[in-house]
């Protein structure tokens, strides 16, 4: 490991293919930089709640691996991440064809970073934001 | 409609069999009352992170349904239950044979519910708290 | 009242002069528009914590009312607002001159409103982000 | 320092009277044992909003510091604590002579602790919940 070397990108994928619930709902990373990454879900019946919408807990789960992801591009090679907490608005029903989850750092710490999350559906071509967060991951080293 | 009458345990569970999302995560109602609602999740390794842990995303899942139909129970007759943001602290790693989400109603509200949210990993029978959250509903009529 | 009116900025600031706690901090409007607010505190020792910052819960104070008012800004003429809920992350110590809360609407309801928040610590003219936030709000009719 | 030593409810005591806040609001400790520290605020008309109910980040100022001692009572003597974040929800109007914020912990670790918060107006010796939060704390070593 280099000084100062971080997981970066690559270190990302690698530790988001090992994450079986995300081969389980066919998500998939659409993209990834240090500090942002952007995870797409297909819509499926069996995900939804009783009223034909996505569940919440289903969106979470993807912009809890975005924002996980997020942060941990940034932190040291070999360190690994950790949700700490997370809070999340739902602001209109999760209806399209597919969702896209956006974790993106706030602030990287040697401890604790926080990041900006956003969920948009996406029907015909067109985003529609559907929930926002806030989360907080610990670097364990 | 009764005057008065509420959806009830009844219309909770009839409600949580057409959770499509329940059904494929194995999940079921373990328990029920009124204002309180406990759902039992099996371990599974297609729903794990990328340690072997249970996705924090997918505890929230059955936190959050938990909640909702803690909420629902007590709402009216007829009307549906939405959620409009939650908030879950991650204590532990989420290690057990099986998980355990209670919601319970904090302050029922005619537009707005304020739940409490737990989620227990149970072990040989002993059950660890690793996840506690809270969550706001509201009842559409 | 006009159909479709809303308390618009001159709303907002005439709510603000009768929040008895804003003189009291020697807060101030500093900014508004339609949807977005921000309100200005400068430091004084007595609002510090242990460490001689500025307390996390005064933060709070500000970030909350200038979600408030943004929220209020966008609400039926004549309407009246509360927070729901918060949550806010501490991402830096609160050390600074002065500090500017900024409330911006994320998605305005009939019922809910969600914003945005944000602290920004002032420093020699030079604002560090200090605090970041999430806030619920109910229009009252 | 003994090995093992924690700062407990005398550590507690002696940092809370160095929060200037606390005293410019007359909030006092009212009860403290290690892992539950309770603070009392008496009403204040400078402490309202517009409706006159105590701002809801005031409130949220007495809980923060509950949950802050609750959790630095647990912690290493000579260690500092600071709020990583926190949630909070308005149940009910802040009307009463005085209000009670307790934090509770319900998970102390090496780094982080999670601590329950509560908020109880009181009128006529009769105690309401009226806010209810958690927060997560860092400790400093």
């Amino acid at each position: 490991m280099a000084d100062g070397a971080i997981n970066g990108v690559a270190g990302a994928r690698a530790s988001f293919d090992q994450q079986a619930i995300m081969a389980m709902l066919d998500a998939q990373v659409h993209d990834a930089k240090n500090g942002r990454v952007t995870i797409r879900l297909p819509y499926r019946k069996d995900l939804c709640q009783q009223d034909g919408f996505v569940h919440a807990g289903i969106l979470t789960t993807i912009m809890d691996s975005a924002g996980g992801y997020a942060g941990y591009t940034l932190m040291p090679e070999g360190s690994r991440v950790l949700a700490v907490e997370f809070k999340v608005n739902f602001l209109r029903p999760a209806v399209g064809e597919w969702f896209e989850a956006t974790g993106e750092v706030v602030k990287a710490g040697k401890t604790l970073t926080v990041c900006d999350l956003t969920c948009h559906a996406v029907n015909g071509g067109q985003a529609t934001l559907v929930a926002k967060g806030m989360q907080t991951l610990i670097c364990i080293n």
